[in-house]
């Protein structure tokens, strides 16, 4: 497709969205995300040659919230290779994101990267790896957005922090089977920070070209292997949308990642990225709006993969 | 590729798999499935324009046990559309297929088609549509292989019958909970009659070419909607090699389903369709060299797409 | 206490209950349960010199439903001593009497004896050793009350038969482990019969005397060791009450076995037994007009050996 | 009995148990459990009108560790009555007593008491209640007692406190379902102190008359209504020792409670309470020279009121 083809693509994702805009619950665990506008929504493609497309609000930020999972990983992987494998699974699971039941029942190996408690043991081994993992992630976006303003929202952060027992239970669970390098509070001082950037749709799909070019950054430099850059868009299809991955997998066909803060990104493999957000999510915690912007993005394209 | 191409790439697979026929266990809890030789070993790939390209044994017939599932939820929902969603989910799981603990926990809904429970309610619902569910399932795959002496090995239904006491705990607790339309020795006699089906991988290769094909069948007619082609080729990528499905997507990065009888079938969406066959099983139930041939497939081909 | 003395006791606790009366829900899971009056009342105690005191309809005829399990399990501990113990245990459980959850966890050996899975395996025993579970429940009934009628209700059998599905899916899971003796459906068939004695409170407080006399039958024959009969105590204690028990423990305070059907049979060790009949039981499937009625008879004797 | 037969039981229960002595495996999980001599072990009876008997190093103080709960629950119900039956069930578990299987099931309402979580709460409702939780379990046990020196050993709740990561993942999880009062490092600091005090069997056996004494202090004033105190016996009859309670009561047919550091508490109601201690706990972590040592007794006096 031309570009001018994708941005009419891009409108038509927009116009094909806008009757589920509103719909869904705006999370509000903690106050900032609850303060969001429920009817914002917008949507960004950038194609693996760097230029992106937006329609609607695609340039305003909102927060990442656990889609900054999918930097961490890749950043650990692109440090460690497969280390990381022997402190967290790659299976999907049926459970809910925050399940402390089958983390128990693996003796403290979470099941994937993606649930909060694989997400938590990835942020650790980065904590490790670089000394300061928000900030890894932070310099990962900036380098591959250009921008170098990209931040956290401390607010949100401060929220992350003070409503977190739950992430807390969690990671002291890890912690009491041995699977922590890092004292808990440190690893989640980081982990709540990487949860609240502040990104917009087109800086966002900017920012995961690299898993749409297998592996290789805007500067041309590798971050992932193109085995371990399928096996992320792997992990994204199987995992990256919490427990409803299968229905997305069904009807969208693309690795996806969500975040409770309304954002889905998409990823097809050697083409481009897709972002779409709106804040109203599901009881799954995923966009309804976003989800519906990449079906439409799908059925628009055909470029589901599957 | 070209038919010599990918003659050439049979034979590279064939190669590369070498090392590991013979290795993992042959499963042993009917005699008739322990009694298959584990140094076997086939591979086939069936293209798009209907041409079959195999190495090693790859026209020995071999129990297609789990692979059935596949066949049997495509033909329901070809029937019925998006009914059979209702019975059961969509979702990928982390516990075993057999496991009791989530069809409690979700009142008798399986998860996904592809897990035991989720497969003998699919079977179920062929039962009701057509009267005949084993047959149904032979019909088409007799059909698309061409050949119509495809068949039950009546030794392995019978050992299946008489070992049967997990699936009958299953599908009496799907029972219990309402979700069962025919008396549960009904439907576990077609279940154990589909399971032990017997078919070569040319001929499973040839059998689902409709799923590579965007849900057209061999003589032209459509089984499936392109979207239920495309989902079911979804939940193979999520939920067709057991609870290692995850660990699958991640290596080999293809829809797959495997049978404990150790064939792996593999869908590569508008290309071809790719089946390997060694008896030797992991402790998840997936073969061994099979497992290896499919990963050699892709690496040698470049054809995941993710 | 004279005997004047437990008769008036006997007429406090109806007085004391009746304001519960009527309250709960009876169990409509089978027809015949379902028909029953749910006004109906009453309580009898029998001491271990063999006299009884009754009183509401205290002569009146319920379904035992899983009163018997008590019966059962003294029968197999008679004959077998400590064997029993190796296919089940004597935990109590927070789950649900009908869970598959625990059973799978446990790999087939069911948490105790009163748990519906431990009480098949009780059966499963009984008709192992006797050649006739039902017959042997029903012969100790028979001795132990003089009544040579006592029998089973050929249809609320029958609806056990037809509504057994969990009863099926638990007994094929344990059978499946490798833990039962006789085909399911054999045992499953003594099992929904011993479920369907139809007994008065005064015939059931006679029957279960031989737990308040530590083991010793009404013809001075030792059906349980001591040792046994206080086990059995203390099982009841703890497993008596579905996943109530705790609370019951609390609130009354004496070894206590209960019945859907609405029958709770309470032992006070070395003196007597009392069984109150409501036919509302609460969610857990305890009846709450007998519950309130031994709440009453422990607090008007001051008998809990607490 | 008399005094002299008291201590005649006492020296044949100490006889009895002395070839276990030895038995099991000291807990280790801090240094200083683990510093302790396996062939340590003592015995004591204390009878309700006050007078104590022991035998072996029945005045050797040990870690009291879990059989404090049995202390911070009496205070609780003292205070609040009925109030803390909110936060904390009555029931028994099949589940271990640092799950968290259960507690995420529940919603952060423990199962009872004596589970970790459920003393965690208790103990956070003693601290709200009092002010100082720490301290007002060790005031009522240097009143009881007459001990004016019985205190925390200081370097076993350092331990506790460097080790706990379970219990902090325990507390969280409640915390999160919005089941604590107070912040969670504070309930823990008083948890872990309460759970190191060091008492003998002897003083142990003083400190818990008031169950004996059906609610009633050493002074004559009430601690516990009679029907508290006879529901704590209930709970300790059905949670007292861990997830072996039911084996337990079926053994031993005491009110117990169980602490890792080797002791356990029982109770006669109306007659006595016995304290055994020897540091080698089986691997539910129960003692068991102590287990024997309870079993004896109850054969040699039959005192159990099953």
């Amino acid at each position: 497709m031309s570009a001018t083809d994708y941005q009419d693509v891009v409108e038509r994702v927009v116009a094909a969205a806008r009757p589920y805009v509103g719909a869904g619950k705006v999370a509000d665990y903690i106050p900032s995300l609850g303060e969001v506008d429920p009817n914002r929504f917008g949507f960004a493609v950038a194609t693996v040659d760097g230029r992106v497309h937006g329609g609607g609000e695609s340039a305003t930020p909102f927060t990442i919230e656990s889609i900054s999972k999918l930097f961490a990983l890749s950043l650990v992987l692109g440090h460690d290779g497969k280390e990381i494998w022997k402190r967290v699974g790659q299976e999907p699971t049926g459970d809910p994101f925050n399940s402390l039941i089958p983390l128990q029942l693996s003796k403290g190996i979470p099941g994937n990267p993606f649930v909060n408690p694989g997400a938590i043991v990835v942020t650790d081994q980065l904590l490790h790896d670089t000394g300061d993992a928000y900030g890894a992630i932070r310099a990962l976006l900036r380098a591959e957005t250009g921008d170098p303003q990209l931040h956290v929202d401390a607010v949100t952060a401060h929220s992350e922090e003070t409503t977190g027992n739950r992430d807390r239970a969690l990671a002291y669970l890890v912690a009491d089977f041995g699977n922590m390098l890092n004292p808990v509070p440190e690893t989640l001082n980081h982990y709540f920070r990487q949860c609240s950037i502040m990104i917009s749709c087109e800086k966002l799909a900017l920012a995961a070209l690299f898993l749409a070019r297998r592996g290789v950054r805007a500067d041309g430099s590798r971050l992932l292997s193109e085995e371990d850059a399928r096996g992320v868009n792997a992990i994204m299809l199987t995992c990256g949308t919490y427990n409803e991955a299968g229905e997305f997998a069904y009807r969208v066909g693309l690795p996806c990642k969500s975040g409770v803060g309304g954002g889905i990104l998409a990823v097809v493999p050697g083409r481009c990225t897709a972002v779409a957000w709106g804040p109203g999510v599901d009881d799954k915690g995923n966009s309804v709006s976003a989800a519906a912007a990449l079906e439409a993005f799908v059925k628009l394209t055909g470029l589901s993969p599957l």
